[in-house]
């Protein structure tokens, strides 16, 4: 598209992400506005050729596709409360994480003031916005993502429509960032057993970055195990990870690091085995998890 | 090497691994001489070219390189008990998890019956042993290494010595394998979210490994946090997973999906806030693991 015809797009909300996603639409040659509560902010990105709106209101009736990209949804209605006069006809697009309730109620609450509505997500850190392999993924109006599907594909080249519900990025968001937190707070505990016996972190990171590579291969075979819901052909039982459950203690004695929050999941492994899953894929947590947990 | 130069082998417990540990061997043309407790499973590997020995101290007489494969260090050393006057002068080599101090107590006692020693550990499922890019460590006497590296790297074109003590693969090992049970409980619980929403648990699979991808790109960038201690300039800050923690409760609320397992994470997360890493990298949680836990 000439650089003349790029779709003008407003980004609401200068964070961390929110800088990032106005640096690619402006180095993208977009006509970009921005709007931050905190205005010092919107300065670099001045700098860098962008209009800067003081007023919301301002910010949303300069772009026909206005971007928000604050910490929630409710912050995202609330700061937009004194522009909905100038929603109405703008194609909405927030980029936060959040529930798929808050998404819901963003969706009504866009519709009620005749925007039209995306919610999406961006599946990696600042750094990433803009490159080829990038992914963002977006539900909601159909028709939203279509017309400004090569406008999006700036923020990252692996941009993806889940579906027309606008609660489906989150529902995704939710289910696929449920491996952050316990994945690296492995890693940690890795680190602190090293560090207690004199070596590096460091030290670990070419085999941890293999291992997770390995447990990346093993994703659609346990996909495919739950789906199906047979998990008799098991490549690692729920008998093997409960003997497993022992090592940990091991590494607790061994090194002084407290494996405590390891407990919970343990206990997941040996309701699974109660269940009669002993000698079932370790996948058969899956229906383990389905259930509320016992009252204890 | 010459076919017929090959290192003679010995393989004892064939169970899943041990059992590709020996094909690998055999489709490598060594010589290899194969026990187990259970005799039947031997059978398929005769078939394949293995000696099968029906007497575990003809099996450590076969070869100057024994490969064990049982589930522990303990039934590794009360497997060999019956064989011990065969150790002298061989050289073992234990392929199984286990703590540190198993291996140690290993070591010790193989050294006591006039054996060298090495305990590794494989990297990967069954299905990748014989791979190149298959990672394998040892640690242990390094002449043992030395001396069959090219017959070890049978199992997989990665394979390194971590250092001299009998124990530190193990170490590694309890280390780097942390990751895997969070990783896939996490994977499992967004599995049983989308499916609470009708959707397919494979639906979410490309979505996850490119997550984990991101993950491991960050993996280096935290060690180098962890190392030197310095936790300041931060990607992703203790108190950004602090907000995120309302997200699981969210989840848990709208699938009906069991999330507790996650509550002690989060505790950590909280207790890395009040210690003052509220604004540092959530590599910070490292510190805290490094502590005990203050008693409930
Ligand atoms: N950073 C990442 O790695 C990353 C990755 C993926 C997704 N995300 C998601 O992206 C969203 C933004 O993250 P971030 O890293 O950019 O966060 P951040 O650096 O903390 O920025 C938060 C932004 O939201 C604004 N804001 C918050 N509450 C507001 C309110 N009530 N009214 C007006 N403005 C408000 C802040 O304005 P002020 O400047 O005035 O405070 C700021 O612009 C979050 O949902 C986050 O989960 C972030
Ligand atoms: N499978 C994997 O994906 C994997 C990956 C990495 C590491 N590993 C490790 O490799 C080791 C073996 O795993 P695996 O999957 O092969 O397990 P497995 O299929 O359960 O086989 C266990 C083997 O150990 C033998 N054994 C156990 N206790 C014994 C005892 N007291 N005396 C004699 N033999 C005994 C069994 O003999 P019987 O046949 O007579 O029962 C069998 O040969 C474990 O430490 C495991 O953690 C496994």
């Amino acid at each position: 598209m000439a650089r003349e015809n790029r779709t003008p797009v407003t980004v609401i909300g200068l964070g961390a992400m929110g800088r990032a996603l106005a640096e690619a639409f402006i180095d993208a040659g977009h006509p970009t506005t921005v709007w931050n509560r905190t205005p010092a902010k919107a300065a670099p990105l001045v700098a860098a050729g962008a209009v800067h709106a003081t007023a919301v209101e301002a910010a949303v009736a300069a772009s026909p596709l206005v971007i928000t990209c604050l910490t929630t949804f409710e912050d995202t209605r609330s700061a937009l409360e004194p522009a909905v006069a100038a929603l109405a006809g703008r194609d909405l697009t927030t980029l936060n994480s959040g529930s798929p309730a808050g998404a819901r109620a963003t969706a009504a609450w866009a519709a009620g003031h005749g925007a039209r509505f995306l919610a999406g997500a961006v599946k990696n850190v600042p750094a990433a916005v803009g490159q080829a392999d990038t992914l963002l993924y977006y539900s909601g109006d159909r028709a939203v993502f279509d017309t400004h599907r090569e406008t999006l594909r700036v923020l990252g080249g692996d941009t993806v429509h889940l579906g027309d519900e606008a609660d489906l990025a989150a529902l995704y968001e939710m289910a696929v960032g449920a491996t952050l937190l316990p994945v690296l707070a492995g890693f940690f505990q890795g680190a602190a057993a090293v560090r207690a016996r004199g070596l590096e972190a460091g030290s670990m990171v070419r085999f941890a970055g293999k291992w997770l590579d390995m447990i990346k291969s093993l994703l659609p075979v346990y996909a495919r195990e739950i789906d199906s819901g047979d998990y008799t052909d098991a490549a690692s039982s729920v008998n093997l990870f409960l003997a497993g459950a022992a090592h940990d203690a091991d590494l607790a004695e061994e090194t002084g690091v407290d494996v405590s929050w390891l407990a919970p999941l343990h206990d997941l492994v040996r309701r699974a085995a109660e269940a009669g899953h002993g000698d079932h894929s370790i996948s058969a947590l899956t229906e383990i998890l389905r259930e509320p947990a016992p009252t204890a």
